[in-house]
């Protein structure tokens, strides 16, 4: 048996591997087989991670097993998607058993977290990259999608910004900070935590959602182009943790969450009359601006003054690949 | 607009992205949304080729978009099922239009050959690397897995074997052979026809399938493991194509059919009285040996001598990565 099957059996033997609703046929066939309900549709997205571009290399091979799984996931809760099962396509230079290990073990803990199964994959020899295939299930017609958006809508998001682009620094050695910092921005780039339930309680009432990735402002532009609306970002209403403003201060904090990537707090678009509801039942929901008649994104001061990024909003911030 | 977002618009935009049943939302959300029918399950694989490793760096863009999405495509095949889409992650270490456009357009051939949409998908900066994952759907319970196989049913192959392997030093510039030689074996490597309504025939009949990939042997050894049984291979039943006798004679050629890889042809037990209606119905049904009770695979020649290679059968041919 070469190296490559059996590592193919240690996933196959993985916890995340085991069990999970709507798995008929899990790893080890041709294919997977996944059973959808009737009345229900399969969501589907696709992401790659490739070492030396999207993460630094080496890394710790835990944490780096919970960030790739946490990112696939999160383009399910922006969909409105409950997570079924995921597929694991990976490319390893070498085979190393401690580091494979520890690479099961962050999948699984973040697998569990998210309630998803590891239902089939690959493995190949050659530079080191991940692609994780995601599948959720949601209700046909009530997905979330970045289309929806209606002039009059409040432009939300779920949870404060920029704390995994201000986590960079201290992720690529270039800058140290006190742990009380430190540890809360490094916690949210290695382990994004998935807003699965924020988003499963948004369908039938968010017009238009996505998981920020690109930073607000670029990631506002998408929903501004697929809705044919324009958006506009009040900054002072952006929320910013703690642990950012006292690593990067207040103009820092600000560049880092309407530019920097990474995130995956989901953003959408609510008529005005949703949001009590949703606030009273304790959801996070913040208020950072509004739906209008137009296009593009628009970044205005606490005067209502456009203090927008170069001449054409969003598509001059540097984009994150 | 980077230029990694303009490849993405490039693929949502290319004909093997439009259209196709089943497919509720295509590209440019944070999934795709497939709709299955009721009664009906989804079978799903994933497939990594690397440069240098799968296929030949530098190598014809447009051949490896055919090739690239056959060999994923032969997965759906080898379950039965009938193809609707999937999602291609694409690395790529520089941007080439004239490389996209090709690739894109080999792509484009074999999905409408197969009948699948492209849904989705990532497209990074790093090494180059193909992920491809496939969607089909299948009957509830009809899927043809590899566990089923039962002592006294005939053991079959979809056609002539060892036509890629044969073609790999050509592929490689090692050999070269006349055109009336190296063009079937080469068309054979570069796109491998899944044998898509082969699959779909057996549904109900065969007890279990896969495709080569790993050749007759290897790939037989994941049916007996998978059914427990004893698989027996009769050397002189395996079917060889005029083209490899002619570039390897009688001894190459049956080494390429028995261990070379790429094949993509379907391997599949039968219960004898399943045979006869099959070929009436003029399926490429070829026997080329039987199940028994026991474990492993057996090669025998015309006398029923063991001539299995090794001690332990399959498990020391080269293994194909």
């Amino acid at each position: 048996m070469g190296e490559f099957e059996l590592i193919r059996n240690f996933f196959a033997a993985a916890p995340c591997a085991q069990g999970g609703e709507g798995v008929a046929l899990g790893i080890g066939d041709d294919c997977a087989l996944l059973a959808v309900a009737p009345g229900e549709q399969l969501a589907i997205s696709t992401d790659t991670l490739v070492a030396g571009v999207h993460f630094a290399d080496p890394c710790e091979p835990f944490l780096l097993g919970q960030r790739s799984l946490a990112v696939a996931v999160s383009d399910l809760a922006a969909m409105g998607a409950t997570p079924l099962a995921f597929t694991l396509a990976l490319t390893l230079p070498t085979v190393s058993t401690d580091w494979l290990q520890a690479y099961a073990q962050g999948l699984n803990a973040m697998a569990q977290n998210c309630g998803v199964r590891l239902i089939g994959g690959d493995t190949t020899r050659g530079p080191l990259t991940l692609t994780l295939t995601v599948f959720g299930r949601v209700p046909a017609g009530l997905a979330l999608t970045r289309s929806g958006a209606r002039a009059g809508d409040l432009l939300c998001v779920g949870g404060d910004l920029g704390n995994a682009a201000g986590a960079l620094p201290l992720v690529l050695g270039q800058r140290s900070a006190e742990p009380a910092l430190a540890e809360p921005l490094l916690a949210h780039y290695w382990s994004p935590q998935p807003q699965l339930a924020l988003g499963q309680a948004l369908r039938g009432k968010a017009t238009a959602a996505l998981d920020i990735s690109d930073g607000l402002l670029a990631d506002c532009g998408h929903i501004a182009t697929a809705s044919a609306v324009g958006l506009q970002v009040e900054v002072e209403k952006v929320p910013l943790s703690p642990a950012l403003l006292g690593f990067l201060g207040q103009q820092g904090a600000r560049a880092a969450a309407l530019s920097g990537g990474d995130d995956y707090v989901l953003a959408f678009t609510l008529p005005p009359a949703e949001l009590a509801p949703l606030l009273t039942a304790g959801w996070p929901v913040r208020v950072v601006g509004r739906v209008v008649a137009g296009q593009g994104v628009t970044l205005l001061d606490a005067d209502g003054q456009d203090i927008t990024p170069g001449t054409r909003g969003y598509q001059h911030f540097p984009e994150t690949q």
